[in-house]
């Protein structure tokens, strides 16, 4: 109740990520000034980008345009790109020319495609990381099979590395478009698609029980993907992926999900404020998000981009919940510096294998199935941004559940 | 009732638009083994492309995969592009190499625009004849919008040359997302796009009777919209569109409706045909839609491409009902020969100008306004493909009309 009207901060927030919105959305207070920088005018949802590179959703229904996610708070949007950072002068150099200052710097520009180094993989295997690449890996399946359809005469074989949540239900997906693109592609047999799902380790899905693990590789099986586990992937070409061992799988189009890294940007922010890099080119953080707390303390990172360290010195993983718990810790920090560090709570994970299948693993309750496949839906939803966005997608899904036909397969790219 | 079952023929239907779509759901008996190549999977609602470029429908919403267009008929589809015609041989030579050889040619490939030599059209101005170019003039003008909220702070200037239908209807669409997207862009004003529509001639939509021209001249005003007639431009830059007599119009973003034209094609055709060419680049045919009867008596060109003429020897116009009635010929003279000649039917002609409001004219009846919107509401909508996107275009038309938003405004090119 105190009369001294406090100064205004200038905010930059760099990502319209899910870091970066819950940051905004959780920060109500008029005096701190928020402009938001991104290189897209639009929110990416990107749990769903593997219905957008299956031909299920459009690209619109998951991505919302950036200035009405912020509409209702005091924010700007600058369309533009962050491309280095003059920490000691409080400022970001944008790609537009622009040097913009800013009282308190929040970080969250993602994660990227991770190749390990692998032969092949940045010239031969796409990434599924935005709406551009989803909308590549769509028009390369259609044209693939529109090629096969003249030529082959055979299945499409597509190889997906990598047995995360993204491989596996972009797995799933494909394999259940496959059944419906049947009806177009007579000629190539009951299933057009011959989907073939790689994985370096010995189980799917390794964040979930073991148990799950097992039914999401039963129930992938059972839609007519070949699961290889403990298959690790030596070399990749233009017509085949070569496994360890000598394995060859041929493949007219490999997409590649095993692996996430920090966004570039972590090299620039670890040089710039001298700090060691990471291997997985993410940030390392204190339990207030910052990177060198001491010497810029103004400087939050946060989402996947952070590397936040729990108890057993393991960072966080990349994924959404992370990301929004941080954003909201630094809504609660800039208001009150004295507030408790950041404490991550694990509400579980859940992936769709398919039709009326997924599986959900929180807090001890392992479900599978039709149960687990509508908390998805549900929770999807929820999260989903934009009332016309969650109106889309339930008719979208509506309709590709009651006629299975999927709506997007038209070659835009 | 003959016993002889008659010989199969081969028909290679080229272009899967208006035209070449009418010839294949025509044609029934599945003694003609139909192929339609088109160098896109899908058959592009051109009358609706105006909404894709203006945010208000997804791409996909007017575009209907080929394959589902043509399932039911004896057709197959090739997703490749015609690059030369051997008439001698009865083959077309594709751009994958192959020479596909047919024993009837139906050409169908509609038409592009045509910018009679106005200097800087082809360097400075969009066209808006695909889904493609529709998408680009989407981006441009979000793109366009978000540069003035960083640095001019005033309206985006957007000049639409050509008052025919194309022009008027996207002059009306840009008007009202110029008012949807004020909550957005506020800084910009009331109305974030200066929208100006330029037409060389004293009338707008000149196949209208005078009173409608009129109407729609009077209500595109009332939208915001600064309507110049007998204005010819002289020049396009990167800036600016001249007129003649010297008046400058700055803008941002030149969109270039003022002329059509016959595909590239036909100069193919004529040259190999050894016929004259004609100015508007369409192929002159015959009561039985063929450009040579007598030397190639199976080659027919239809829709756009196809220059037939009235009784006051004028060109039927490059529209959707005209191309669609030549379809319907084509596929009754292959059945009977002796099948009368080709009479087009004019069914009249609508345009909407923006919500609730349109002009009809049909058979000496003219309406506008609300009633004529609704017309056309049905008419569009009865004519789209698929009854997925007619689900989807009721349910944007809906959402954009009770909630005054516009689906699409995420920068996707």
């Amino acid at each position: 109740m105190s009369e001294a009207k406090p100064a205004t901060e200038k905010v930059l927030v760099v990502g319209a990520g899910f870091g970066g919105l819950s940051f905004i959305k959780a920060t109500k207070d008029p005096r701190f000034e928020i402009t938001l920088v991104d290189s897209h005018n639009f929110h990416t949802f990107l749990p769903l980008l593997y219905q957008v590179a299956s031909a299920g959703l459009t690209a619109e229904s998951i991505a919302h345009p950036a200035r009405a996610a912020i509409r209702g708070r005091k924010a700007k949007f600058l369309l533009d790109t962050v491309i280095d950072f003059e920490f000691d002068q409080n400022r970001a150099v944008l790609a537009s020319g622009e040097r913009f200052e800013y009282d308190r710097l929040i970080i969250a520009a993602g994660s990227v495609t991770a190749d390990f180094g692998v032969k092949g993989v940045s010239e031969f295997t796409l990434g599924m990381k935005s709406i551009d690449e989803a909308m590549i890996i769509r028009s390369r399946v259609m044209r693939a099979l529109e090629q096969a359809a003249r030529v082959d005469l055979q299945p499409v074989p597509i190889v997906i590395v990598g047995g995360g949540p993204t491989g596996v239900e972009l797995a799933g997906a494909l394999a259940e478009l496959s059944k419906v693109l049947h009806k177009d592609f007579p000629e190539l047999g009951p299933a057009p698609l011959r989907v073939t799902l790689v994985e370096a380790s010995d189980v799917l899905l390794s964040m979930f029980p073991k148990s799950l693990s097992e039914i999401a590789r039963r129930d992938l099986k059972r839609r007519g993907v070949t699961v290889l586990t403990n298959a690790q992937v030596a070399e990749v070409t233009k017509q085949d992926v070569a496994l360890k061992g000598g394995r060859l799988l041929d493949s007219a189009l490999t997409i590649w999900t095993a692996g996430v890294k920090g966004n570039p940007l972590s090299s620039l922010i670890t040089n710039r404020m001298d700090l060691p890099s990471r291997r997985d080119e993410r940030v390392l953080v204190d339990e207030q998000l910052r990177p060198a707390a001491q010497k810029y303390p103004n400087v939050h990172v946060i989402g996947d981009l952070a590397a936040f360290l729990d108890k057993e010195g393991k960072p966080l993983p990349m994924v959404a919940p992370v990301a929004m718990q941080m954003g909201r810790q630094v809504a609660r920090f800039i208001v009150n510096p004295k507030t408790a560090g950041f404490k991550y709570v694990d509400k579980g994970s859940m992936a769709t294998i398919g039709r009326s299948d997924a599986v959900v693993a929180a807090k001890g309750i392992k479900i599978s199935g039709f149960i687990a496949w509508l908390a998805w839906l549900g929770l999807h939803l929820a999260y989903l941004l934009g009332g016309r966005n969650r109106l889309q997608v339930v008719i979208d899904w509506a309709w590709n559940y009651l006629t299975y036909d999927r709506t997007a397969r038209q070659i835009l790219r």
